[in-house]
């Protein structure tokens, strides 16, 4: 148990939920439910269940450590890995595995994405207490994945093979986004998974793959070795970490490397990663309108709406629309047809543009 | 000129422009257009021109008086005839009229609504000068009546007949809002003009109105005959204001009375009834949309809306709604088809009984 380790990866922007989440406020530090905690504080208490909570890190962008320590004050300044620039997950997660192998140099360590969504904590626990008792014992880097309940063309997905290890199945590929045909292909053969973004490994495992498949970074980083949890590893980040590749830990190690391997898992994962997937999960009142954290509504004639206002006391009264997002977040009331949007990036670049930076 | 005086209804509580207008706020204390002065203080503005400004007076409700006082610090408290309670028009004049004699019994007096819009001002004041001359030497009740731009079924219509007195013409009826085609044909026939509910009289000739055609009003003022205009008024007025029958001046006086003048007039006029109008007459972007006070905005796909933000500094992105009011105050943002927002005062009832009176 000492030698478990859990790496919450928390420096997305999500500009995909705008205007919830901002530049300065991403949506891993939003409640979205109501519940009165934000993803990345639900994604913390989840792990501090089966991980000693001094063994629980937070990788994330300098910018958001106000943020951390005010939702989370029961961490430590050390358990915050601070990035002074935004360079993807493999050099995050090459920075945690640095760090971490400071501390113990037999860690099995789980990295997770901050703004998951995950309905059935303790079967998501049993999976991930497997994974850490499986690298302990294997040369392997395991990824949790998801069996698909529909054809889902918004995540990658992973195919299985034959060849098992225990419950665990060695990896034949990593997939991009497919199109609606290949996924519903994808779903019913049976051998294809979500790519969860959840990955389990010793430090060591990784420290292997990333000489081996990132030997740039990893040369980077082995220019700090002693420094690694000490008070000069901060100066060393400051100087060094910008000079990293951008670049996925995915795309980077996971789909070149020999050892990968998949437990395939089922506890009602999602990632919350727009507006539409948001209301896909959400309950939905008789009209089929999904409100969000209780926001207060009046609606009429409208059917099929995601309707989120930020104030509690807000109400909405709507009169006559169907298939919209409804958002109202401070500054910013956007009203916008559900499938249109993966437009909101560029609305608000043309706010930028328009108006400058305070609404983005 | 010392004998010229006006009064100024401001007790009406405009439900119809929810959520901008509250009960505790109504639309004549809102500035609609973002010019800094409500249409309150425009009223006054507008009349202050020609009318002593201490004989300017506005009747309304008592819960409005401190807004009144902010809005308008220049009044001093005795030019503000207050109501205990809600009776209507022909109660309003009435009180009005009583005091007015009190201070000078030779006044003549435009009455005049605290929320409509006039837009060619000087020709206005022009209009409303001469009307007053002419109520010095005739025995006239004076309406102003608008020469139709458009066949409009939200306003009451007066019929004008052959006889004339220098400009003014006899009225010959006064009639309720026409549909469609009656609309069609009274603007075709030159005949009917707007009913403005801006009247012009000497404060004998509404007097003698009253005693003949609302004698119960008449005998209910006339107990309080030495009082008006000294300190007992207010609470005589506290004691036997609401007892006044609720009815209006037109229904009450204008259509029975044998010596009704109009005057015809075009100087730019709209009675901000609803939002709808407000759309109408407001200033229009590329795609037909109105946006009240420069509320911030970017329109994607979006036609024929009205969008009022109260928070200049609040912007709205709306993507692919055509035909919709989109407004926001405090607490409350609605969306409503334009055709619908005759039930906009349904939503407030249904809020009322679900959430409790803070919405209205």
């Amino acid at each position: 148990m000492k030698d478990n380790y859990c790496v919450i990866m928390g420096g997305g922007i999500g500009s995909r939920f705008w205007p919830f989440s901002r530049e300065t406020y991403p949506k891993q530090f939003l409640d979205f439910f109501g519940t009165g905690r934000s993803l990345l504080q639900m994604t913390f208490d989840r792990f501090s269940k089966i991980i000693p909570v001094e063994n629980i890190f937070i990788v994330t962008n300098e910018i958001y450590a106000p943020l951390i320590a005010e939702q989370l004050p029961e961490l430590h300044p050390e358990q915050l890995l601070l990035e002074p620039s935004r360079r993807n997950t493999a050099p995050c997660i090459a920075y945690a595995s640095y760090h971490i192998r400071a501390c113990n140099p037999n860690a099995n360590i789980i990295v997770a994405p901050s703004d998951h969504l995950i309905l059935r904590e303790d079967i998501f626990l049993q999976d991930v207490q497997k994974a850490l008792n499986f690298v302990k014992e294997n040369n392997a880097l395991v990824t949790l994945g998801i069996k698909p309940s529909r054809p889902e063309t918004g995540y990658g997905y992973i195919q299985s093979s034959d060849t098992m290890l225990g419950d665990f199945t060695k990896v034949k590929t990593f997939t991009e986004k497919p199109n609606l045909e290949l996924a519903k292909i994808f779903q019913e053969s049976g051998e294809f998974f979500w790519n969860s973004g959840l990955f389990v490994w010793n430090v060591n495992t990784i420290m292997a793959a990333f000489s081996k498949y990132l030997p740039d970074i990893s040369a980077r980083f082995d220019l700090g070795i002693g420094k690694f949890n000490t008070p000069e590893e901060k100066a060393f980040i400051q100087e060094n970490f910008a000079y990293c590749l951008n670049i996925s830990i995915d795309y980077g190690i996971m789909e070149k490397a020999e050892n990968v391997y998949m437990l395939c898992v089922d506890f009602g994962w999602a990632d919350l990663g727009t507006w539409g997937s948001l209301y896909d999960i959400g309950g939905k009142d008789e009209q089929e309108n999904a409100i969000l954290r209780g926001s207060r509504t009046m609606m009429y004639e409208s059917t099929g709406n995601l309707v989120a206002m930020s104030d509690p006391q807000k109400i909405a009264v709507v009169q006559g629309l169907e298939g919209y997002i409804i958002a109202e977040s401070k500054n910013v009331l956007m009203i916008c047809k559900k499938e249109e949007e993966q437009r909101i990036k560029q609305f608000v670049a043309d706010l930028q543009l328009k108006y400058g930076k305070e609404y983005s």
